[in-house]
């Protein structure tokens, strides 16, 4: 069960609208790595995690804080959609007919669907979709994809916060990318924990390994030309899981042969051979 | 440019039909894990990077392991959709006018659609989408992004393992298993390289830190009552990143006030205040 | 700004599991009137809307008690799918290698991919989208979208309490089917409450009716044999607007001629005339 | 069994062309609540009724009303992506190579993919989808969708009518919002005959109120801090459908605790408490 | 502008109710190949072509048509969802509360969602996308499309038809099945009439063939091991456009050499060399 | 088993870079005909097919070309997205804060999610899905929708060729222009080939013809005012596939009633008649 704070976690308020700009800040709202993915993502693996009261109320923690985000950027971007100085607006509203304002670089859906709001879409106006989520019941996987969802989540906000002048906007990104460091090191912190305590980095860590085709579980395929794939740590040398070696092949090897598919039933009038 | 060789990187033959069960292998085949979002990941990766040539020659070199992979997934779901033992066809044939070993939990498309065919759709017959793709020219992020592919990826094999008794199923998921074993050492290992080059574990490490709102870059706040989350390192102690303390807040902290937003364009036909 | 209790806000926990059933169940918490659509429609309209304050609570309240509705139907899932008493479930370890709860009518994705876990997916897996959303800054518009969303969400919850029998099960669902009627009630008072206000019901009330074409504003085409339609009171009569009477035709009227398309520029390569 | 008139119910022809605007244009064709939606809605909502003649033609007349008026969108943005005096089109013959109109603010597909075509999207491009159409079985829930259909359809248009001054595309619009005025009235006496006739607002009447959770059922529960939503006439007082008062609590009120789920299988490799 | 007729183009009535059959049947109605994608595509064909009034006229009379196929389909499947004897819908009536008939292989979105209805998705519940359709504005190209579409359609439907006993299914399919004959046959008259008026078989023909690299016009590369694709008549003689000879190549040739990015711009904050 | 070369195919480098050209472009790398769509159209239809082994190689050929085809594309987006030269590039550099080659007219998404990278999306942002895929297992059916394919592909790609002055992406494409020259003479070859074989062009051929409602199967219906479709040849005459006369019918021909369906069980809760 939640409760609604009224204040916002951090102020949210350009020094003026740009809606170029606000199309462009949709991805950090609605995108892969935006702020909808980030709660909807964590909401799910604490809701249905089986793992220690730690896990479920670290990772609830945090989602709870990614609903707030998701109240920020949408506030950020209704204004950066219509915060106009009165006076503006007034010559806005004697030109006839067109709305000025909405012409250049914008995403026509903020105005005609959402009356200059902020929408559940990514720069490009593609709707969210639980897609993007990553829930598997495992928490070292699902602790890894949390660590890429803050590393790609922060990135994308360097990005946005080069590509702006506004001193307020540029104020409130400078706090997501600062949350976004926290929780790259809260994941980083959270996986070392799981790994330490089962013993192994490959997940899952509790199949036997003996069941897997263990003759190719260190070899490296070279599956170009070329050795430049050669000059990093991961062709020799002890495997970062501590139990096995890499080895490298120049060439890739076939284990199998080529495959002759027998004859669908006639009733499904495929081609036959 | 890509070169064919008509042998399988490893056999992909079961021991019998099982369409119930080829419906649940698409996930590793058409889902958000399986083997056309690693090829596609990869390649889009190693087509779009800026960095050394050994970083694309690795990731190219996998991409293009992963398409055989795709080749193997394809084939083994196309058998147990059909290679029946001719006998029993041959009653198939005769009861008229059901496809018979059509019926039983599988996936309809395969059959009306494919003609006993594979499919790029997951287990819920749902299309493979380029939404599952990760590529963002960061590659210490995009490597996170891989080592949870592969991470997420053998667990699904593993659990798919569970699944069945078919031992031409079973040995060629041993094999993928074996793979994404290897796989994940690779890009562990890879990250590690990559991190102890750019001197820090947060993406990017190459935003200038002061530009953050370093007050609360690593504050762990308490957004759901109780405390179970301070049981795990993740709440004080030095951080991973080396650069900062864990501090823990009892109670979420607020920066920002209720927000109330301007009043939009009257040619939009909102609600006003 | 949210926070987290831990207590649900009605128990969640079904009699016995039910895999089939649970696939089910995923319609309303990913389907489009299930408890995510609730949840992100709320709050998208009160982050965004620009209208008088008690409006902006009435939403964000509902919104808000709709994140916990997410928790309780998430719960009751993953318990429906693995929740079995333990002696059953020492006998299922035994049995080598099948997972025999796993076959019968389940959502292959609540394993493979959730490890036994809710998914924000409906009831055919489909992955929840943004496009279930409906936010467009108009409230008297969005508050007909939440009272039809409440509707058809009432509907299918009735439906599912017909379809089990399950006491844990249909003792949730009539919390959920009361609460639906709590909201119905909720966004028709609230409809009322603007329609008055504005003095009008056609949306938006504030669009000049001498703009339109206002010849045809009351008009009733039979675009069909047979004049079954006219039946009801919505051929003939005043209107509920108040503004016109409704007025019959028995065949539809054309004011246009048929069209002729120019020719596109030839360096598109179309078929020219 | 349809059958089509060449005549347009409605002139659609543009004063001059505007790609930038066809953009826009287009959804009111393929958006959310465009013609396509408006279509295909109707249509499965009358083939699949079981209710009354009255309501199946009602239904399927203004379904087929509409197919018209996808025509008459589509011929609309066709000529707005081309139909350029032919002084004009000369001199972009000339030009080359560069198709020279063909450059702010359009939707590149409509060129590449169109050839100058209206195409079956929204404003930004993105593809109609059925996850658009709402159609239960239930008319008196149909018929609320229905009518918040024709609301928000009747504003966008509103909203399209303000950003231009082509006096042609004013025109058919000031056409569609006519229509729509119409729809929204013939909509809402559905809705109070059936209304009447079941004796009941809260959709399905059918549904035995004994059977819900009756406790909640007139609840308003204070999910944020204020109480600013008290202003409005949904907190207390009889409710609309005269089977209960509203009642205020200050505070959520939970009937539930917190959930411990029991560990999955151990063959779907989770993470375990 | 269109008009409804009551009557069904054909019968559509099934002996008996069969829902794990009405979900396969789905995919007529909404999937790829189904008929929402032909009508769909065939009216945004005939809506947006510039050519001959005889092609817009044929695009629209089969369009047309079309709308019929998906009143009947639909029909049929609500028929198969429902349409019991009395006496056996008295008796589930009586066993409270499960709906007996609503559990074996049905799609549960046709009860929950629907009501019995048919819905405009495919047979595994995937709703329907305009991506489905194909409209360029070049008619040889799009008649091609249709050649496709009425075949791959005829394939599924025949498929289906194999699928099931029940009579009065396989009459409606019977008729489909020839429709799609008549289809097949009249879009392939319609592409000889292009392309013997365009005289030549390579869409754009209007493309001028020395803007192509012509060196590789008429090139068989065999980019695989082994020579079986020289089976075939398309390594050697003539091409079936007559403006060329087929030429065969062992092995791929390369033009282009190795390509190196240059580093992206700094603020982007990519992995550089 | 797949095997890379570093060369491309083609060499791939723009003389400059254009942002909103790259945007466009990615239609021909992500859109519904483009290289992605041929690649895995032809791995699915080579993996699956269970015809002669000179079909299956042919496929399989020209599949491996087209993964080189994505390669190219992926490159020449990258560059135009980047490629600037150094001195522009330094000015950028200090005229803080704005990337100010990355407003006008460009993908966002190219810069905010890929970091100057190509992705696998159409020229509107739309994420590629396996639903633009055509695999059946017939093989005349599937060489249509390739034809249609390598049709559409050319038509598109010529259109963009006219929409830039760059000779460098001027001459990639006039490469692309060829090879579907010769892929659309192959795959029309290949037709011939199966239609010579088997007899019939009606798909699918060995569909017993006694079976389908012969009576209609050669009808064309006028479904609309006027006989301008009677001025082509597919109304009277022979039809193509040797087996029938076309026949011209002024009005459509009704077999069928109009359906009444029965009530749907109560607890469904629909209305009922
Ligand atoms: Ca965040
Ligand atoms: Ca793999
Ligand atoms: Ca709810
Ligand atoms: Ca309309
Ligand atoms: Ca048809
Ligand atoms: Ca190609």
């Amino acid at each position: 069960m939640f409760y609604h704070f009224k204040e916002l976690q951090y102020p949210s308020k350009p020094e003026r609208p740009d809606p170029a700009y606000a199309k462009r800040l949709q991805e950090i709202l609605g995108g892969q790595f935006g702020e909808i993915t980030t709660t909807m993502q964590y909401l799910m693996q604490g809701f249905n995690t089986r793992a220690d009261a730690k896990f479920r109320d670290l990772i609830l923690d945090i989602a709870t804080e990614e609903i707030g985000h998701i109240e920020m950027a949408a506030t950020m971007i209704a204004r950066l959609l219509n915060e106009s100085p009165t006076e503006e607006q007034e010559k806005a509203y004697k030109s006839d007919p067109a709305l000025a304002a909405v012409i250049d670089g914008e995403n026509p859906l903020n105005y005609i669907v959402a009356g200059a709001g902020a929408m559940a879409v990514d720069a490009e106006g593609n709707a969210w979709t639980s897609d993007y989520i990553i829930s598997s019941g495992n928490l070292l996987a699902d602790f890894r994809a949390n660590f890429n969802l803050e590393s790609q989540g922060r990135l994308q906000v360097v990005r946005l916060y080069n590509m702006t002048d506004d001193r307020g906007v540029k104020d409130l990104l400078s706090f997501f990318i600062a949350r976004e460091t926290a929780h790259q090191n809260i994941w980083r912190e959270a996986i070392h924990d799981l790994e330490n305590r089962e013993g192994d980095i490959v997940v899952p860590t509790t199949f036997p390994r003996e069941k897997q085709f263990n003759e190719v579980a260190y070899d490296f395929y070279n599956f170009s030309e070329g050795e430049e794939s050669t000059k990093g740590p991961w062709t020799s040398g002890p495997a970062p899981d501590s139990k096995g070696e890499f080895q490298y092949y120049d060439r890739p090897v076939s284990y199998g042969k080529e495959p002759h598919l027998k004859s669908a039933h006639p009733k499904l009038h495929n081609t036959m051979e």
